[in-house]
């Protein structure tokens, strides 16, 4: 009811080139690659993929969450490709046994005439199995009456708000119909990498010899991050925006190949052997914990004021435009009050005069993510230079139960999975799909009971993937959050947990009324 | 006074290459490297290395970890070099002007006419800054006879037991000499890749293609692991030992070039394709918190069941001998009660069976490190089933504070040095070094208040590096804990600062009488 579905115009007038088994419903279409690795490195640069395998295994889930929609040539509804993309609600097309997969030459063939290549366009219909040639037209379903009628009671019922994370106004546009009340997470990664124009800018930055070249380089990229900024406030007209500062490590966004490294040297004029031995210099054993998030700005503070500068002068653009803005700034990986308070100091000094230079009237708010479990753990502390905390719980639940939601393909299903299915029955559910209330769900009680301890007025949501799992929201209900944030699609789920809840507690805004047959 | 000296006589005859600054006192001798990478490789396959480097940089510090020396060309008391290796307690040796380092034919020029090779011997002297050619006997120091005196009275004092971590007799004999009382660490990484014949074994386990040929390695490895547990326990007669069980991630055993995979592949008659292929699939991307600790033999509990055996039968061969055996088998990396429990009783049904077929009387205990945030916050569930809990605090600060330490020498620096020193000033020591108290320590005390709340005989240790630095044991003294556990040469530091805060709190053994005059 949700997904994308193919444009039936459309559909009728293409190429179907094979049928599969309908795993997965919603359409998806994206260029098609063969291995998850390249789904990996095509989707951080924007890139909508299809990952297309002759099986999957737990090795490739990093692509597979990368890509967007999936095909296999083997497999039925139970095979691995099916239940892994089933949980995350992805498009997926298995068992299409027409396929003719060959990697070493990165095509296909498909009934011995049809030749599709890598970065060549398909499109599913998870609803059917049916696989086109190109880029069809999707189009969101129109929902039933009855749809809207029992999501107006959710909403009269439920006092959790529910927020999105989204990037672009496309994302923003979309999560509104779904009935997002505001963006719980705005990343800005794809803001600097998102065109060459950036990418190369963003290199800049960061082979930079001096803090002059790098405020040169930032300089660049400030331009475009504003205009971003801009586009997103205009569609969340009246609603919250949380914007992440940058979170990536920096190796991301380095040249990968010889031609890259050469037009970076180009425009710098460092020689590719200072180029290429920088880039070295950045890789890290274990990138989750290592240089990145706050910490880029703690070394870099110059990143910050131009994150900060961009946001800040779009708010104020657009607050004369007559748009009401209310900007939130959100600083990842906190752990510690003091290096907190050193970047709230600097984006509070740098928005303030800004606004003031302008004469316009925004109020912003800075907050944090709360992501690591030192920072649940000394929440109290933080929550003292904190307006907001909203809870990373995809990195907490890999910080608190040390798992690499990357490499845990390999264990974790046995974890899982129950005796008779030859598993051990360790969990009762992927910790990546929902909470685990035990362990991260008592550092995430304890990081919202200490931060409120200090800080009365501390607002509260959680911005991982959780907060659009149904179990989850609940939890977030009981804990006593403000909002959850999830992915647009997820928003009427959300919606739905976040009522029934509200009902279960006899709390809800209405409940007593609901009950009582109004 | 602890450190290894070089020996007088043997110095006397040695061939003095060079002398630089004296930066950390002792003496090293080691074969030379000059990349922090190669240091890491040939110290995982535990070579003795001496890094030598121009200059070392916050990327190096991994390499510098894993050498026993540090000997560079530039610098001075206050270089990178000399710091980093201050705090460890590590022998270095800085601006050495005299050594012509080449890094691209890996070799070094000293005066014209002498030549060292990547591999070559020599022995630095960290008390005079001397280098010396070759591989120079080292002896141990006489102490003095007040260090006699003091260390009694500490004996006296203090409440909490000190016990080192040990792989070897050779380490354990030392140990002892320091005072230890037990080891609280041994770990049986090297014991699965210390010769060419154990490594091979072990690679064909990982490469084992069901459960049969992968039980057949693992006997091969079994004689040698029983025979290395002997003479641990014939060292350590009467103390009690902890013997961790496996906890590297299998890629670490696996063959780096062309050479090893093809011996594997004579050996087990798969084809080299095939043993790349499983070798790739075992890359993860964040090692730390990949398939590795307990995780390893939650899927392959062959390897378990070979590790209690060589265990339990070592200690009945040394019980039937008159030696006096107390194992402590210890499962890292633990985040749950049912994982636990699966294999405690795994563990428990073989080394009972073993026991009472041997008709021999030996009482082993089981117990689990505590080494991952989930694992301290479900400490009371935990301990349910563990007999003994040994904070793992170097895993423990890495997951608590979401920091790797490989990687953290890029920023870590900038988070410890002042203000005044161009740094933040954001934490009071690095977490690394002294443990984060406010942190990590709140975990750890979470643990064990927990821990003895469902199970009030649980026993409780350290076995980070914290345990012999005298701030935390201090820490640990106050927390409860049972006992300490450094490395040999940090014992009578562990034993002094124990002693130190008994008296502070008035609680030691004989503190009072102390007091009086005793």
């Amino acid at each position: 009811m949700f997904y994308p579905q193919l444009d039936a115009k459309a559909a009728k007038t293409a190429t179907k080139i094979a049928t599969g088994i309908n795993a997965v419903p919603g359409a998806a279409s994206g260029k098609v690659v063969f291995t998850a690795a390249e789904a990996e490195e095509m989707a951080e640069l924007n890139e909508k993929v299809l990952l297309v395998r002759k099986e999957t295994s737990p090795e490739d889930v990093g692509g597979m969450h990368a890509a967007i929609g999936i095909l296999t040539a083997t497999g039925g509804k139970t095979s691995h490709a099916a239940v892994v993309a089933r949980g995350w609600g992805k498009c997926c097309v298995v068992g299409c046994e027409a396929l003719n997969i060959n990697y070493e030459t990165k095509t296909m063939t498909v009934g011995g005439n049809v030749v599709v290549k890598q970065g060549d366009y398909l499109t599913l219909d998870g609803n059917t199995g049916d696989v086109y040639l190109g880029q069809l037209a999707l189009q969101l379903p129109e929902q039933p009456p009855a749809y809207q009628v029992i999501m107006k009671y959710c909403d009269e019922l439920r006092t959790l708000k529910v927020r999105t994370n989204a990037d672009t106004p496309y994302d923003a546009d979309n999560a509104i119909k779904m009935g997002a009340e505001g963006i719980g997470l705005c990343r800005t990664e794809h803001m600097f990498f998102d065109t060459e124009e950036r990418r190369l800018a963003m290199q800049e930055m960061i082979v930079a010899e001096n803090v002059e070249t790098r405020k040169a380089a930032l300089a660049k990229l400030l331009p475009f991050q504003q205009a971003d900024f801009e586009g997103i406030f205009k569609a969340m007209n009246n609603k919250p925006v949380t914007i992440r500062l940058i979170d990536p490590p920096l190796h991301e966004f380095t040249p990968k190949d010889d031609e890259g490294i050469n037009k970076l040297s180009q425009v710098t004029g460092i020689s590719p052997e200072k180029i290429k031995h920088r880039c070295e210099q950045l890789h890290e054993s274990n990138p989750m914990l290592g240089h990145r998030g706050c910490r880029l700005c703690i070394t870099y503070p110059e990143i910050l004021d131009m994150q900060v500068t961009a946001i800040i002068k779009a708010a104020i653009s657009c607050a004369k435009a007559g748009i009401k803005v209310f900007p939130e700034i959100m600083i990842p990986l906190t752990i510690d009050k003091k290096e907190l308070s050193i970047q709230v100091d600097q984006a509070r000094a740098l928005a303030d005069g800004l606004i003031k230079a302008a004469k316009a009237k925004v109020k912003y708010m800075i907050g944090t993510m709360i992501e690591i479990p030192r920072a649940a753990l000394l929440a109290d502390q933080i929550a003292e230079v904190a307006e907001f905390f909203s809870f990373g719980t995809n990195d907490l639940t890999q910080m608190t139960l040390g798992l690499s939601r990357d490499d845990a393909g390999r264990f974790l299903p046995v974890y899982v999975a129950n005796e008779q299915d030859g598993g051990k029955g360790i969990f009762k559910a992927d910790p990546f799909q929902s909470l685990d209330q035990d362990g991260v769900g008592m550092l995430v009680k304890m990081g919202i009971e200490k931060g409120r301890s200090t800080n009365p007025n501390l607002k509260v949501g959680i911005c991982g993937e959780h907060g659009g799992e149904s179990a989850s929201v609940k939890f977030c209900h009981k804990a006593g959050m403000n909002y959850v944030s999830c992915s647009p699609y997820r928003v009427p789920i959300a919606r739905l947990a976040a009522a029934q809840a509200a009902i279960a507690d006899g709390k809800g805004k209405t409940a007593k009324k609901a009950r009582k047959g109004k």
